[in-house]
């Protein structure tokens, strides 16, 4: 193994977006995995707890550690937190004052105001001095601040899908903020490795389902980037749904034109492609399908992509857009990955498949 | 078999609301399953084709047939048609014509309007005259007019899912009939038996996808029943989506208060409450969940049921409903039971699941 | 509610099979559901555990008890006992011992020896003394016995899969006792409604994998009833799969012709058609499909049938038999229903869909 | 591009091996992806037919051609073929006169005789005096003949998950030949992206079901392979099943002791571990779980690994092998790209996860 590759740790590894972290981190060409740590699994080799890598050479020595700070501020230059709300806190914080580089994808610092954690957590933030130093790690967005971050709060995989196609639409100002809807389906395995009846195969299979209505907690984050790129309060509807798949997000989102942008509603179109088409025709990991063709989870699964499209209809003269990511990757542990990438200075895709 | 049984005849039974009628119509205690036709499957046995009716012995003997006016109008007195569009009303007007009352499951006789039969539906209405002899055939809104109708046009899965819980509040004059979006998810057996690559288990399992977008056909009999309840035109967003189920249809609809509804946000879900719950609470077929818990369509499967559930969000001041039911049940073949029941006099749940 | 309905409890009625009885015996015509017992939901209404049921009338005032002897023996003339092993002979034996007749759904009196049952279930017999007078409910083969039971063991989904299509085989002489291989597919509600990782959804869909290898528990009772159809012991292979599906069971068994049989294979052939043909043609839950065609659950589901098809090589002069069932009606619940029918003189089919 | 990257075709990229293969080779780092040729999309870029490849760099400039001889060997040192059998032989012989390396992934040149070929195809070999020619691609059986071919018959997915456990124990001479039984689990990929009713989603899912019995065409492959292994004829009972997962081959394997093995069952198990784990020790793509686990294909899907297991039933003295494999990576695509990596001289993991 090259001696220039990056000692890299993940917290938590035991869940869907740690072990996704894992893959992708045993597949990238920068990075020498040298700690996982699992309270559940300490003492256990890796293969033994996730067959699926037991023919990697790089996984043959890995074995859970008990999680601890100095042993990972000792092995590691960056470390991964797949760690519950509130738990991460108590690792990000002493990692970073160690000088570790931390990219968390839990809630704990994604939002900037602790007041606002406490409602949609209900808990209080328990490092809330830290929230200002972190930076919300979306890559399209804060490419920049990212490259220079020592704490990334990594968006969930929700926020992901509805950020990403709304946010150039509402700083250009072509949407009116008061009326966004985003109404999404999400497979099973955002919610977790847990032991819970409700997510037993049988109770998902052949069901659909909304759930977190009206206040998922996500809404938090969603809402708190919208208004940055508004520039002032934006407060939406947001339904998730559960439905029967391992991997995806499908999110589909009801915008309407801003004021003055509805009297010539080809021009609005119009500026609608333009905006869209230009903020994402670079980015490696966008894929517009434009009006041509709507997005769809299977051209996504497995692949840090995200599959933005969008129709204007005009019989109502509102807008559509769709976004279709996986949600273990560009909606958690790949785009973790990528902000990784950002921050390390490396290829933004290495070890990311498109 | 007693004498009393009415003879009933199912034309086009190769599909999946064909086949479902098939089965509901063998365990019907008032009915005499008389005629089954399909072009595919004449002179073939009802068991050969699906082997899921080899053991009834009612079934035993069903044979399919050519589809032949005079046949039918000799062996049943009523007809259920599950036929695609287009043909449906070759058979429909010669049959009501020699005194059949037929139930048909396409579109041809749910639109009022052949102008708008045209624009949706791209083809010419092979027989407009008799657009005002078919009474649209959703029991909970015209059980009356269903009791006596000849020509009954049963609804769309989509449009059933959508209608139930809006229209008792457009009457009420509760919402706005400007703002109203509908988000639909449909099983894959909406898209009916036939060989499309984008229908096979590959391409729909683990896969998300919108579709029909922005003018699906459904639409057009969805805005016609809304405008009735209005009193003046309805024009609504309508997204389906296709998702990896067999059976099921979730609908979640966005609806905003009506003008002067908004002052007072209590008073308006109390409202909301009193108005679907008056007129839905004694539906043996509609099972309210008010906001206790949101529907799921696995709590109706393989039942005539739907589920139908709705939370004012206080953040937003909009009302969000729900609903959930088996598409070929509710929303194709048992529905068309349920009219057939009514049209006859017999119980209204009469071979069918609650 | 007729007067002559028989008064009917289910004990334990929180799991799949549990729900399944419920299922059934709310649409039974013969029967009053007058007891529900769950430690888990004692108090609750059922509609509230099982949404499913909220919109039966007869269901409208069921609420879960506390199990208890005197209440059951009070309220109902039969006992289902859905309950897990061990567990189920504490409720039998003083219910049959108050007049009460039981069907159990347990495997506690399936196994007619105390050792087998220790050696294969880890435990001493809690009853051993009344293992000689329950009648292993397998409909098709003990017909008279349960006729007369008042404990009615009611077989497990696998073992049905499995005996119905061997045993008349081995009461002919046809098949080598000595190299009986059954291999089976079964659907995840097998695994029961616990919260257990290996059951989530994302660790079932989209996996296959055999387990309990070489010694399921389901071995003791099929091994004593081919036992005693061949009148010598006899030992198998048996391999158990599970695979995504909610519900269902294909069993394939691989099977030799017995000594002497061999020589004349057409011969062979034609026997074993005829074996199977006299024993089944008359039974109202077996559908035969001999070798024009191979049985798929998805012909049996939410039916009591069970599909049995055969096919003899040509090449190495073997036979293969394979069976479809539903693992929660003929492998389970109908199963019990049907024992109860026989034994309470009904109609056989009573309350069960073919 | 470096220049010393490979310049390969694929022909008849439109099906879901096709496609598994553009996948793998548009990752693969010493590969060029030159020709892509489909009859069906000839003309249409890649990324329109297949929306998952829209965002790969290489991948912008793909269009697929009509197949044509001139052009591939012009253009490429490697082609794949992806197509039918009967039409794979009309490539592959022009595209060796020319010098070109063709790995097919049709069963064209996998059978030594053409007697056999016909018997089991139905119709002459086109090309029989290219049988002696080809070698059987199965990497960890014939890894030194792949390395100097010129004709690669690469193997189908039954058979690699049977000939793999079942090679070395017969040549070990550690198992009676005579009484091989393989039971087989396939994923629906398996039957290719052809717009058949039985294939569709809602036929597929919640469907268990056996096919082709008792004469698989794969199993000419696999007798053959078997036979070689035994030198002298060997017979099996096959068993090919349908479950509902998009990939993945779980292989059942019924095995017992060779005469003479039997008398000491103990020193059979441990001859039986020590034969298949010396020979698959140190190979890249063979995972043995041995005894202690059972093989499952949710830990090899995507990836190019077959799991093994196995257990020796004390009761019965028979022994049972697993295997687990992707039907489109080891069982087709993935294997392929193996053997193109011997053959060329790279390392045979290049653009294969583990």
């Amino acid at each position: 193994m090259s001696d220039n590759r990056i000692n890299t740790a993940i917290v938590g590894a035991s869940g869907y977006s740690g072990e996704e972290l894992v893959r992708l981190l045993l597949g990238h060409p920068h990075v020498n995995l040298s700690v996982l740590t699992s309270r559940q699994y300490a003492g256990q080799p890796l293969a033994s707890v996730f067959p699926r890598f037991g023919g990697h050479t790089d996984a043959s020595d890995l074995v859970f550690s008990e999680p601890s700070i100095e042993l990972l501020a000792d092995k590691a230059k960056a470390v991964f937190l797949a760690l519950p709300h509130g738990v991460a806190a108590e690792f990000a914080v002493p990692l970073v004052q160690r000088g570790v580089t931390v990219i968390d994808l839990s809630a704990d610092f994604r939002i900037n105001d602790a007041d606002t954690y406490n409602e949609f957590y209900g808990t209080e933030h328990p490092a809330p001095e830290w929230l200002p130093k972190a930076v919300y790690g979306l890559p399209e967005i804060k490419r920049a601040d990212i490259a220079n971050a020592t704490l990334i709060a990594s968006p969930g995989c929700y926020p992901t899908s509805i950020l990403l196609p709304t946010i150039p639409l509402l700083e250009a100002g072509l949407i009116d903020p008061a009326q966004i809807i985003a109404d999404s389906l999400s497979g099973i395995s955002g919610a977790g490795r847990k032991a819970d009846v409700p997510f037993l195969y049988v109770e998902c299979n052949e069901s659909l389902r909304p759930y977190s209505v009206p206040k998922h907690r996500h809404l938090s984050e969603i809402e708190q980037e919208l208004s940055l790129a508004n520039d002032s309060p934006v407060t939406i509807q947001f339904t998730p749904h559960l439905v029967p798949v391992n991997r995806g997000i499908l999110t589909t989102i009801y915008l309407a034109p801003a004021l003055g942008q509805a009297d010539d509603i080809v021009q609005w179109t119009d500026a609608v492609d333009d905006c869209l088409t230009k903020r994402y025709a670079d980015e490696p990991f966008v894929r517009l399908t434009g009006s041509d063709r709507l997005p769809d989870t299977k051209n996504v699964t497995y692949t840090n992509t995200i599959e933005i499209g969008w129709a204007v209809d005009p019989r109502t003269q509102q807008l559509r857009v769709f976004s279709a990511e996986d949600n273990l990757m560009k909606g958690a542990s790949g785009q973790a990955v990528q902000s990784f990438n950002i921050r390390f200075g490396l290829d933004e895709t290495s070890g990311l498949p498109i």
